[in-house]
């Protein structure tokens, strides 16, 4: 996708639902140049406010819807915006579960204006199923006590320590913020069930026997609705290292508040025993932490008690950094 | 789907390629009016060989595709049959990854003579996400210690002699075999990853609180490329009894020689492990083998050792029946 962008708010009402215009901005500012809202939208990024007309002859390349509904359609309002983008002269991304190919006068404007259109959930690509069979190359997989609880915030926080630390790795998205972030990547909640694993393979090829893959979660193992997503995930990814995030300041699990978020010591036990099926030197080597919602002392304060607590690296992916796991990686060696 | 039926065998070398058809002549013996093969077809189901034309005279329905390629593909070769079971005045059903209605040929034949087309693998309900809420009603869900272990016979086996013993049960299968069986059901294997546990919920909805769904498992924890399915599978189920099935002469995974089937013992302990998030009570209650290979003296001394052995009913769905697992379902009463 060129690059810079311009990240498209729309009629967000709530930072919520901006979730993959934050992620690419917290990630990769450097690629945006500004941000696009509908008049009335209270969500603020903290970059220049401009039309696609201004972006364009700023040097902009694509247009990325930044937001999500639920139930991931493009409503009517957001169509004139698209169109007036494609027609500016940049190219439009999206990573929603309704596609932008399918709406005729968005189609028509791209196809008009010589412009292209992503639809980064829906991957053109078919997967055989997963093999099992070891390949070459270190890999890293964060996984979870819940959903939307800092998997990706992780991943992308331990590429860049690494990345940082002379490592060569790279960040493996598996949903699609991550994917329009890295620009590369499988949406895996979108694959077929008989082919997640095998998606999870195909995401991370053999490589260099010193490369890392550093691996975007899904789910989590004690979700109801998405541990099969998970465990397919873990069984492809045949992680060396994992990584177990957790929101300190959640009890239940999103949406489902008849159940308790996994501890992190279950998940660590249950995480381990599922990677070993593929990968029997697997092993969880760090936390992650979102600590947001704490003041810099107290969240200072949990980070240390949590290192001390579980004998391993605790990080907070925003606060921090996540250098603190550099010496575990360096095991691996 | 119209009874009674004509399997079609095609041009099938191997009984193993018309485990479709088995299964229905196995379970529906009585909907089977006759088979249709190929000249040259070795495979022999023991049922009157008969053309479309002798079939529908005969009072069939529908006629099955009773076959299956690796790939799931139909051949140009099956073309010109199809399209002559529905001229003679048949439906025709498949459970392939290819559909019916994508080949035009058949789609044209179909509208033409006013036939129905069922492709039972491609489901167009769509589903939402599991939630994990307990439903009322009773569950049993058949897991395995490899794929293509019994599953679906096993719980065709409890069905019949659940039924036989006075219960309210239903079959529910989630693979196209057993769909063709039933008459209805979802393929889990094309539900979009992350709607498997959705779907599950879905196929075994609330009911009567002494009535049993006897739910089709799929995959298998210990398989790298679909334990995600079998576990989403399991927490969407939420099974009350759940029976291992295991095939006592496999030493490795079909299809991946580098793996060990799932001993029995470590399939118990995952099993019970996993379904226990969505309901605490749940438990192993029973063993179902496939002694096909054995001689009845060795398959009897067997079955009995296995249930000395775990201290549950062990039977083999085709050989003896289901009927030692009765006991211990009365317990859920």
């Amino acid at each position: 996708m060129k690059t810079p962008y311009l990240l498209f708010l729309g009629d967000a009402v709530d930072i919520h639902y901006a979730k993959t215009a934050s992620g690419i901005r917290d990630w990769r500012g450097e690629h945006c140049l500004g941000q696009f809202r509908l008049p009335g939208c209270p969500v603020d990024l903290g970059l220049p406010d401009m039309t696609p007309h201004d972006a364009a002859a700023g040097g902009a390349g694509t247009m990325i819807l930044g937001i999500a509904n639920d139930g991931g359609f493009i409503p009517e309002v957001w169509v004139s915006s698209i169109v007036a983008a494609l027609e500016a002269g940049l190219d439009v991304a999206a990573g929603l579960h309704d596609r932008l190919v399918d709406v005729p006068e968005i189609q028509a404007a791209a196809t008009r204006h010589g412009r292209k259109l992503y639809d980064v959930r829906h991957s053109s690509q078919s997967f055989p199923p997963g093999n099992g069979i070891k390949r070459a190359g270190k890999r890293l997989l964060t996984v979870g006590t819940d959903c939307a609880v800092g998997k990706k915030y992780a991943a992308l926080a331990i590429e860049r320590s690494m990345r940082g630390a002379g490592y060569h790795v790279d960040f493996r998205p598996t949903g699609q913020t991550g994917i329009l972030i890295a620009g590369r990547g499988v949406a895996v909640d979108s694959v077929v069930a008989d082919f997640i694993a095998g998606a999870a393979e195909w995401l991370s090829p053999a490589n260099d026997p010193a490369h890392w893959d550093v691996i975007e979660g899904q789910g989590a193992l004690c979700h109801p609705a998405y541990a099969g997503v998970t465990l397919a995930l873990i069984h492809g990814s045949q992680p060396d290292a994992l990584v177990v995030c957790d929101d300190p300041g959640r009890k239940t699990l999103s949406g489902l508040p008849a159940f308790l978020v996994g501890t992190i010591d279950n998940m660590i036990g249950l995480t381990e025993a599922a990677a070993r099926l593929t990968n029997p030197a697997a092993r969880v080597v760090g936390l992650a932490l979102n600590t947001a919602t704490f003041a810099p002392d107290a969240a200072k304060a949990l980070l240390a008690e949590m290192t001390q607590k579980y004998g391993m690296p605790t990080f907070d992916p925003l606060r921090t950094g996540a250098d603190a796991l550099l010496p575990a990686l360096a095991h691996f060696a």
